[in-house]
């Protein structure tokens, strides 16, 4: 006896977790599927289309635009991977003599020098330590490895706060609008609620506290239980860099509704301007006297980011604190069933918190990759930014961190019935036409929330320096044609 | 005005979501974490417990224990990791000349040869084609590249699709018991129901389709939709190799009862018996005549398993095939909010189902090393199968493949009644005192699931073979130790 009625496939969009069709990820969604389809056109027939090359500017992805890995990172990695060249003496004329003594060094603090092995649930110890040596040395402030989680890349470890914190769709977290869409792709997979709390992008997407707590208490009335507060910082997509004083109001918030603060700070090396410093939320809070019995709070990091850019790794990690010794045991539960995070990116991640320092061989070479890359993304912020603000209709605040602009389209009601009429939000048509015009991919902004009425786009600023001019140049065309199209 | 209880921190044990609570996982379970508290006393004061080193055989983690990675293998990472190396003519001297080419080769495969660019969601394109290259080899049908999804291991694989099928606990899924508690730990963390089938000791850990329809009948006559059925082949922890016929049976008894096959091959190169061949149900499932639209069919592979043992670079990959446009379109956008796989373990991926073929540079030493880690691996199974059928009270199946042996302990009243009055499972008690007595880790067979009423553990055949016939005599006197202190 069969209870599968005949013809019926065992698996259809209606009978598939409604979870899973709630989520969105606009960062890979609908117009990068445009794009490859382009892309693949314009191989197959270079003349078929107004330009030569699809720009992926919708994802922070350095290295897929050109940027170079950092040569000592790579070295290190390349070593650990084929641990057998360190007996050889040939291996000193391709890698520089820190790098060998590193891959040393680490090899050291693996278990049987067992690359090739599962390691302990939460990453290896010894690497552990390291990165935990690293918070301490940027915050001032004690941290220990038996609070790291390594992971692969950032979205893992978000995945696994989420799972813990919500029940429920009765459970809420509060998150900026606009946000980087895995925290809302993640609230839906995992059946919670979405509170947003608005950033203002009339004071350069300011983060309010007195809007915290209305959309809080406005959760609350509607009976959601608030478990938790996402704060991005440097801003993604939005770009702006926390002030200090204002940090501290949201740790008091947090500490005071009894939230975990869920930091992103995946963007700490990738500040912009000289009148802002990054402040991790551990050391605001243990500035502020809290220690790890007052507030449980969470920091994402990732090798993805900052200046080395190494998305393809996936390597991350979360430190956690102020959660107690049971709840920790659920976190390194979850973390085994996994078993571990690739060993590659447990490496770089160390790497990262803890690069090259004065005296090394490779020292300056690595000062001047890191400075270079960075010294570079600002200015290419500041072009874009300066060419978004020339142009009629769009108004952009400064990336003053992160990897991205999200600047404002003034659009004409003509533009948006436009849009209405082809079905698509105006920005989602917007960025549309600008795909078939010339080949830049964005993000509409309604894949990332936004003030309903506002429509904006997120464009990386990751492509690489000398494209710049023509990118500006090809971008002011299409708009100039779009803004004369659709004159109200 | 706040709504959090003054004193009650944010999240404690009655605030986490009931599901991670619910979920256990054995392999890195609590004698794992005794085991690793005994390793660091050992450390301090090498004298004060009665062995000289812990030896893990609770998890299939082959490089931890010594084993070595195919040089081949790690010579392609190492370069793809430093692709500056190749413009080199001194890297002549180190790496063999197959191993260049083939990192140019998979170079060219990568957009921008941008080993550190996030990839495709599924992961790169021409690493996919070239695993559907060697399915298509080894199965003798067709397999595209566009059906691979890459994944950190087989791990995420199955939680992918996990959560994709279960809405509810009115969900199930037909597990093996005994099953490797990835399985048990997904279903609960999604909140689903496992369907347990029995498979048969007395048979050789045999699955029965009788036994099949009889639970699945159960499970609907309680209002379960059952939506899956989970084969292990070769299984885990039993280390059975299914038979062609049996293997069609599941596959006909999965078309006419409308259930997804989710097919753990991550076993698929370990086969330690002449008579037992590997047969992927995507094979068996054509030869009988059923096509993509007949039957959706999951395989998940790994390079954790084989010989190749490979855990901490965490690559693998699932082909999914038997899907619509639509249901395929959700597993990717679930891949998505990930963003992509390792690259590392992408290539790794790649190079296990593509190895060296005759002919190349590299390929005697590859298969020396391959057929030398095969066959003491078979050596070993049957060592220790051997050592535990000698032993009173321990019947053991054959391991015909996987990693493991699956002893049942035919324990007397009087052991049952001690483990009891310690609170414990009988077969837990059991492993407990084998910890404490040799420093061996093995898992409680009540990890796995097991007939009620008997009692296993599961022991990887992983250790050394030199270390083998000591391990065997530290079993055997602690055993017939434990069998005197508890006669009835």
């Amino acid at each position: 006896m069969s209870t599968a009625a005949v013809g019926t496939p065992p698996v259809t969009l209606d009978t598939l977790n409604p979870k899973v069709l709630k989520c969105e990820y606009a960062v890979r969604g609908e117009i990068v599927t445009h794009a490859q389809n382009l892309q693949q056109e314009l191989q197959k027939n270079p003349d078929s289309l107004p330009f030569d090359e699809i720009l992926y500017c919708n994802i922070g992805n350095p290295q897929s635009l050109g940027q170079q890995p950092v040569t000592y990172f790579r070295e290190v990695l390349s070593l650990c991977d084929h641990p057998a060249l360190l007996d050889k003496s040939e291996t000193h004329a391709l890698y520089s003599s820190d790098a060998i003594e590193r891959a040393w060094q680490i090899l050291e603090k693996i278990p049987g020098r067992a690359t090739g092995a599962y390691s302990h649930s939460q990453g290896i110890k010894g690497l552990r330590d390291e990165i935990a040596a690293g918070i301490a040395a940027r915050d001032g402030f004690h941290a220990s490895g038996d609070n790291i989680f390594l992971t692969d890349g950032a979205s893992p470890a978000v995945h696994m706060m989420m799972q813990l914190l919500i029940r429920s769709e009765k459970d809420g977290i509060l998150c900026p609008i606009p946000q980087y869409p895995l925290y809302s792709a993640s609230i839906a997979l995992h059946g919670g609620s979405l509170v947003p709390y608005f950033l203002d992008e009339e004071t350069g997407w300011g983060l309010e506290v007195d809007e915290l707590k209305k959309q809080l208490e406005e959760a609350r009335s509607k009976g959601i239980t608030v478990r938790a507060l996402v704060v991005i910082n440097p801003g993604n997509p939005t770009g702006q860099v926390l002030a200090e004083e204002n940090q501290k109001k949201i740790v008091e918030f947090c500490k005071n509704e009894g939230l975990v603060l869920l930091a992103d700070e995946v963007y700490q090396e990738n500040i912009y301007v000289e009148d802002k410093q990054f402040h991790s939320f551990k050391k605001i809070a243990r500035t502020l006297g809290y220690t790890d019995d007052d507030l449980p709070l969470v920091s994402f990091q990732s090798v993805s980011k900052g200046y080395y850019g190494e998305c393809g790794k996936r390597g991350g990690y979360m430190e956690v604190t102020g959660f107690s010794p049971e709840v920790r045991e659920q976190i390194y539960k979850v973390a085994s069933v996994n078993l571990c995070s690739n060993v590659s990116g447990q490496i770089l991640a160390s790497l990262v918190m803890n690069p090259p320092k004065a005296g090394d061989e490779s020292f300056e070479s690595y000062m001047e990759e890191r400075d270079g890359i960075l010294s570079s993304l600002a200015r290419r912020a500041k072009a874009l930014e300066e060419a978004f603000n020339s142009l009629e209709g769009i108004t952009c605040n400064k990336a003053e961190g992160a990897m991205y602009l999200f600047p404002r389209l003034h659009l004409t009601q003509k533009a948006i019935g436009a849009a209405q009429a082809a079905g698509t939000a105006p920005d989602a048509y917007y960025a549309k036409r600008l795909l078939e015009a010339t080949g830049i991919v964005v993000v509409p902004g309604s894949g990332f929330g936004q003030v309903p009425g506002t429509w904006h786009i997120r464009c990386t600023i990751l492509p690489q320096e000398d494209k710049i001019p023509a990118i500006i140049s090809r971008f002011k065309e299409f708009h100039e044609k779009f803004m004369d199209e659709f004159r109200d």
